[in-house]
């Protein structure tokens, strides 16, 4: 639970119902309620850590959910308690034109603000967190993915699955709309957890060669572990020229954003303060003419914290006219995860790909969720998984 | 020919010759040599005359041109003498990589410090311009499409057919990359030829409500006159506002920005200035959740006329936070006319557009070009259409 | 209600209930009632009463149906008594994976047998009919559109509205999936009202020449109304030598079966015999190396009145060594109504399209439709509406 | 060179020259003179050794090509002498409608009698084959697809990159076309050398599971040696039921006909005959709803050895009945190499992919050619790479 910039804190919760008070007590019927089996820390949930949001006291953080479901809504017709699902990170109704077009991240019916939501998420609905034991989900049959395998199964490859409710779809997403295929050399911005989870994606996407930019030498050193090419932007200042040494020339078929606004200057002198718009005028220089930029790592809408005044209200300075000038496509925004995580979890049920080995992933007991998000803050190459009733540690 | 900032004169050439010196005398035997009958002013040339860019004095203008064959070089097999055709404005080799993706407006080989190639134009390497008696060719058989027609029909539909050679592509490549479809609700920024253009475009992909938003209000009229709903950004400064009550909602489907880099403020007061970033910006603010923008504007990499340091190198200050909240793409870079020119030349033979009413173009001879440009350059809702050897004219 | 083959009655009917006897007594709680305001005779209706099919005796028909909600399951949430909607004829849960990747037309939950169901139509559920003063719709959030205007547009425009919920489209999902486009030449065949309804589809989607072949004149000179060449099968057996006549070549790029297994042969001496294979090879006979097929036509697994055995069994005569000569693709398949049906309304209530008009409309009674079966049984080139409550009439 | 069903001989022929005498002297200046490194012996061209086509005597074989470029024509402006190239099978000229949009398969300049040409083979245009010293490719800047890579490292994947000019993109094709993507599971029909290339493809684009069908124990085990699931059909006709057996449910997400025409019936008894339509209508029998078949195997317009009229003309009894039900789609042809063959060769040079381990290539001197026709007539789980200069096997 969020208490303050820097404070985590771990509460104890009432059982939850099918309805949610924080939008005028809506009933939930189509909702199922979970056991929480597996539920990450993620570098977004970082930003509110760091007060670099406006989230309010007494948020249950938390949006990467694996569970078991317990119970469902009267509505619910086709999931069963004993199901083993995988929660898409987005709330969607299945039911609006842009749910229907599968804009999941942008479901009409979930926000009252705006379109899409999200659990544990400042501005996004004021939907319940799962870094918790018990999750609630709205319209159950259409958001959860129920894992076609058995208990057994399903357990022992959980810190797999336990990907599948953002960073992997999220990364995929990311190089997926980035033009990410057969033969394709591509860099990847970052090295955190979605870094590492999109470079994985580039590999299952065919990808001949995954360059990964980081300041963080143990990210690189993950990244390395799984077949990619490294850049140390705490070393090089020239994106380009490093690419250049890797592949002979020095721009990549495609990039994607795995930093957001929170980026940093590159080079040993630059890394010093933010400049957020660094990664998208790095990926505008280093892209083919013709290529494109996914962008999976987020720009806000408002940042309280950021240096300068336009920073503020989430503008930034682009070099459109670069871009303008490759003739270079960008796509913007949170994956709709549903897109993704059926075909995701397959590759994972058929032994086709280690997400868990590939982002580092360590379980930890729920009650340690505060030295999770102090150790990631820090700079851990790991990406934490909570593991609130201990089954994915007795799994192991 | 361009001179000075300001200042276009007619100047007599010799009849050019299959090579360029420009490129360190490249022979072009795989080229053709055109009777130019037709050739248009183009918005992009006017941030030439303007002085807006590095174009040197003694530049031969002009790259939409639409002629007849009179010569072909050794290597040219399929084109002959005689043919009648459109030339892209894009000079492609169909030989590299990027014109085998279809990526014509990139081209590899054809401009020796960046890809890419235009006929007349600062910086697209130093190809001769088509406002001209006759004109050069290279790669005929690749770049040249024949009107497959009698000399009469085409004759008789030559004001039409002359704008395939840029604005009816460029405006429909910015349409169909926003994602332009059957139903769709648009908002066109921009009703210079190339916005009413992209207009035409919409509604050819099939567009419910094609809404123009401009500060000239003899360029809204004409968009009028073909069915588009129009905004006058002189009065109005709130654009979501006027589309809401237009459609009942603030946002459309798609928007296409077919103004680039030297927009100026909206509203009565904000006219006053030039605002390079307001367009895009105002895209994002009126396209709708995982909507498209389509961006055949201009957008430069250099402006050495800018009013900032940052809009000076092509940097500007975009909400990019609020299009990534949408879940926007954005596609940028100009057309890559091959693409799309066939079939809109289908669309003018079976009379299922009037593009040449729809931007109305009007036609002056060669020597009245100094008096297009200014004209032109004073917003007059004029397509121009220079015609040196009187042809169009005579078959009007 | 179909009785045997020929035989068409109106019945009297309870009104109906949130459940579906046919499966179980199955609980519909997620939909609701309609009162069905129009409901179209299709001509897959044609099959089932000509007695092609197993259908039962005392089986409701009618699965183009449009309406206004007059009662809700207890698990709607967005949609609400008084709206006025458009039901697509194929029945969705919005909740399995077909649904979730739009194929609606197969959805896994809604037949006990196989992907896929209808209203009123055998082996497609159980499910009842729509040619009736009432309606059910199950899962009405997912399925129903609303029509997003007041109650007197909506009335006004009901003729064309009603062609919402298949035969527009259908028949835009054929020429969609055949590749139509900006300018492209299509051959339809068939005339009746889904190949009418293509043809419009044709034009929408930007065509510039749609060609339509029957051997119906009546149904052909509808056709030339809206700017379709035609060519008259009963006279003419060689399609492509007539398409020559009217396109200078004798191939189009794109070609649309709105036929499907009850075709007869072409020509003065061929149309004697059916020949279910005969519009599928003419098609692959007359499209361009690497176009495609869009096969909305409706072929069969089961044809217990073909004249061969293996048309019995669906089993046809086809010219693959030809199309694949011709890198032809083929899609096949019910079109999902969901994919194109908001769309389609928007270019409705913008007036873009005069579907009702094209297809020749003609507004009945409810009990007025054993004659119209029987009429368009023998090929009256209208579309017919049955208008169970009057209100199509009097808004007319 | 082919001289009578059963009989390939090898024969002297002169230097070639840049002119081709079977198109009435049609000059090749822009043509390429290539010293043949690699040729194969392809499944295609059994359809002509066995007899089964109309292929004159004399012909010269092959159009599997990769070599060194040791003359080029005058036209000829980017390829230099001294380029290692791969030759996709099919010719094009790079200029006409077709190959503009990429459908090199079927270039419309090529071939006088329809669309599409290819090297060595029967009604293909008459160009010469490649299993030969030297070899002439036309179109050569558009054609060729240079390494990018030095001698050596080409010379040690030349056995990998000799896959490059069919079979692997063929089999790339067929998967890619049928949809296969991230998470698939896949039926393949065949395990020649195409469908082991196709399989490969199928883990290339990422699928979960690949399931290959053969008669022939041999090849099954060398698609097991690469992480295939297998099914004997000459032990088993129901493939249904065997997939079932695999995956739990009896229909896969997509399948790929790498068999064509001259498929023999499944099962323990059905194997003795022919029967050209069974593979496609196995495959309409095992695909899920709303999937794709992709079809690179071979039907042909005229087969004067089949054993049934229709066959003869390439009419084949097809279930499109069922596949309609289903909603399924089928994309044929020949595979348009040069959309593929960039891709692929960067996955070889990265070590993505080991395309020739997985269809165990063998190279032999090209004098043994006839032997290896006939090893691979009678079944060798084998890919023939005939070596005209020692230099593969030299390399190795």
């Amino acid at each position: 639970m969020y208490q303050r910039p820097g404070e985590v804190t771990v509460e104890d919760l009432d059982f939850p119902k099918l309805e949610l008070a924080e939008q005028n007590g809506r009933k939930l019927e189509h909702g199922a309620i979970l056991k929480v089996l597996a539920t990450n820390i993620c570098g977004s949930d970082q930003h509110m850590v760091r007060g670099r949001t406006t989230a309010p006291a007494g948020l249950t953080l938390g949006h990467e959910i694996t569970g078991e479901v317990i119970e469902t809504g009267r509505d619910v017709e086709f999931i069963k308690e004993g199901d083993l699902v995988s929660v898409p990170f987005n709330i969607a109704c299945g039911r609006c034109r842009n749910c229907k077009e599968r804009h999941t991240g942008v479901c009409e019916n979930v926000n009252q603000d705006r379109p899409g939501a999200a659990y544990g998420y400042v501005d996004m609905g004021g939907w319940h967190g799962g870094q918790a034991r018990y999750a609630v989900v709205p319209y159950a049959d259409f958001n959860l993915l129920r894992f076609p395998a058995d208990r057994d199964t399903v357990m022992a490859k959980l810190e797999d699955l336990a990907m599948l409710s953002d960073i992997f779809p999220t990364g995929y997403h990311g190089a997926y709309t980035a033009g990410v295929t057969t033969g394709s050399t591509v860099y990847v911005a970052g090295a955190g957890p979605v870094g590492l989870a999109c470079a994985t994606a580039c590999h299952v996407l065919g990808a001949a060669v995954v360059i990964v930019g980081d300041m963080n030498e143990g990210r690189l050193g993950q990244a390395r572990g799984f077949g990619c090419e490294t850049i140390d932007l705490s070393q090089h200042a020239d994106v380009s020229e490093q690419i250049e040494q890797i592949l002979g020339v020095g721009e990549v078929d495609a990039a994607v954003d795995c930093v957001g606004f929170e980026a940093r200057g590159h080079g040993p002198k630059g890394s010093a303060g933010e400049q957020p718009a660094t990664v998208l005028n790095t990926l505008m220089d280093i892209t083919r003419a013709a290529g494109g930029l996914g962008i999976p790592g987020l720009y806000v809408t408002g940042d309280p914290g950021a240096e300068d005044e336009n920073a503020k209200v989430g503008q930034l300075g682009l070099r459109i006219g670069l871009g303008w000038a490759k003739s270079l496509y960008f796509v913007t925004g949170q994956c709709p995860v549903m897109s993704y995580n059926r075909q995701l979890m397959m590759s994972i049920l058929y032994d086709k790909v280690q997400i868990a080995r590939n982002v580092n992933a360590a379980v930890i007991p729920l009650d340690q969720a505060p030295e999770g998000y102090a150790a990631f803050d820090k700079g851990a190459a790991r990406k934490y998984i909570l593991d609130p009733h201990g089954v994915v540690a007795a799994a192991a």
